[in-house]
This record gives C-alpha cells, structure tokens and sequence, in this order.
C-alpha cells in the first residue's frame, strides 16, 4: 500500500435551503475520510424571510468557529423550478457564501447532479441511494431523520474525492469518475468552481 | 411649521448587483433629508463570481463601519429576465444582507417599481428621472456618472419617506405616494419587506 500524504483537512458541506439547510463535516487524512458532525437547521417556524438568512448566516459561521474547517462545499442548484424560488435560493446561497467569506474559507461550489454522481457512481440517484453510500463510507447510522444533514456531507464527500483523485492517490467512492479529476473538473465547469483563496481577513 | 421630530437617522441604501453595486448614505433630521455618500463599487473586472459577492460583503461592511447606519434599505428586484440571473441576483442580495445582519442592521427591502414610484410619482420613471429628482431633492450635480450610484441613493430616500409619512410629518417627496404609509405598504408587501430589528450581534 503506498504511503498517502498525511495532511489533514476538515471539510464543511452545507446545503442551504430556505425552510431547511444541511450539514456535514468531515476529516480528511491522505485518503482516509471520517465523519465529524452532521445535522440539519429547520426554518419552516420561521415566517420572516429575513430571519431564515439570519439563521443560515448565523449556523455557517457557529459551525466555522467550532470546528475550524479548511474549506467550505457548497450544493448550488443552478436550475430551478421558477424565479421566485431561485432568487430565495440565491440568497440562502449568498448568505452562507458570505460566512465562509467573513471568516477567510475559501468556496467550492457543486451541482447536485454532480455530488450524486460522485457519490454514488450515478447523476440521477436518489437521496436515499446517496445517503446509504455515505453510511457505508463513513459508518454511521442515522438516517433517514437525517436525509436533508446528508445532502450537506454529501457535497462534503463529494468535494474531498476531487481533491483526493487529483493527489493521484486512490478514490474511496469506487473511483468511476476520479478519473476526470480536478482539474478536468475545473476545464469542464468552470463556471461550478469558485475558489476565494485569496480572501482577505474582514 | 410644525415642529418635526428632531431625531437623526443615517440610512444606507444599496443596489447589489454582479456588475456594479451602487449604494447611498443618506442623513434623516426630523422630515429633513440630506446627502451624506454616494457611490458605485464597479465589478465588470472581476471574472470569478466569488470575488464579486466578496467584494459587496466587503464594501457594505465598510460602508457600514465607516458611516454607522441605522438601518439598510436594499433595492431587490422580484422578477428578472431569468433563472441564472435572478440566481446571481439572490446571491448578491444574500451576501449585501449578511453584512447588515453580521453589524446587527435592519434590514428593509423596496421592488424597483416601488421606489421609482416614492421618489418621482411614476413607477415606470426610468433612471434619469430618477436621478434628476434626487439632485433636487438632496441639492447635488455628479450625474449621469453615478446613475448606478443613483439607484443606491433612491432606495434610502424611499425609505425615508416611508417612514416620514408614517410619522404624520411632511413628505418631502411631493407625498403622491406617502398618502399610503408604511403600515399600509407593509400591509400591501408583506412578502417585500423585511424588518430584522430582533437581530443579534454575532
């Protein structure tokens, strides 16, 4: 077995919805991934849209200054259902962004047809199949109370695999895509991919 | 003349958007409305989308800072050519909100229309008359450079007078609209306007 790098880094992941947003964090070591928290924020009682962006901002940066993460993975749907709902979602979107901005964590952004592909070898796979691999992966129990926490460690996972096929060494989930790799990834979705390394401490 | 209330209030107006942020600080005494700041935070240059929302967070909690605001009234367009846009959109308006919400700022949004309609009687007034009631209203000249800065500046004027015409005091305005009152827009906008004054610091 070759020797992986024995760099650590934690990952947050987060899905932020209007009336829930996931979450997941996870350590990384070389190529070995472990899950360190994960957990959903309701907003349904939460009648003033204000409020709810308040909670998203508020959790993202509680989440941050707990547990320190090296970078943030964010699901961003780039699609939608209508106009109304993408500009709610937009700012849901925006507000966590500007948590990670605030706090000097550089962004990654995935589709979710993409974290589901990465996850489970499949674009089109369904919430349950993606949460039933990261329990295989990451040995945990907790569904399916937790299937929303689990679109938010899922964009986690999906993000440590790109890194982890770009270092060359191997891919937990199976390895289907890694193949592409990061920088593949980055050629064919520039777009996806937002990298704020050089933010500057607000 | 009756006497009005004396009380100061700074408002900060601003319009988010990917290409140019126009924002404007503007001095409440009583029913007297003066200018304090205007300006354009321009973002054509900057081809990553992160460095842009960056850049609004930054600049919004540096307006914040600097000039110590009593509350943020934000121009937010509701509907839009499409989903991308109104997505970027969202997400621009999210990182703007996240400022105010991280400084402990109320938060209050107008549509367009709306504040077209509070500054020069017509909701379908384009951007020049726009501006050239705002130099009157508030006695300065720096246009058609700043029409972008301009759209900042009417949001905060609008919200001015709602305020104002809430009161009872005079509008300044010509008071077409302010016959209405905030209560009544609120009534009318629940969905459009979003007071945080339970805020927390973070």
């Amino acid at each position: 077995m070759q020797a992986p790098s024995v760099k650590e880094r934690i990952i947050l992941g987060i899905d932020p919805g209007t009336a829930v947003m996931g979450y997941g964090l996870i350590k990384e070591t070389g190529s070995k991934v472990e899950l360190v928290s994960l957990g959903v924020v309701k907003m349904d009682h939460l009648d003033d849209h204000a409020l709810k962006l308040q909670r998203i901002f508020e959790k993202t940066i509680a989440l941050i200054d707990e547990y320190k993460p090296d970078c943030m993975a964010l699901e961003a749907p780039f699609y939608g259902k209508n106009i109304q709902v993408m500009l709610k979602l937009g700012r849901a979107q925006g507000v966590a962004m500007a948590a990670a901005l605030s706090r000097n964590l550089p962004i990654c952004e995935y589709a979710p047809r993409k974290i589901k592909q990465s996850i489970t070898g499949n674009g089109n796979a369904t919430k349950e199949q993606v949460a039933a691999m990261l329990q295989t992966l990451l040995k945990f129990t907790e569904t399916p109370q937790f299937l929303d926490a689990t679109d938010g460690l899922a964009v986690a996972v999906c993000h440590s695999f790109q890194k982890i096929s770009l270092k060359g060494t191997s891919s937990i989930g199976g390895g289907k895509k890694s193949a592409t790799g990061w920088a593949a990834f980055i050629k064919d979705n520039s777009d996806r991919v937002s990298g704020t390394k050089s933010t500057k401490k607000i």
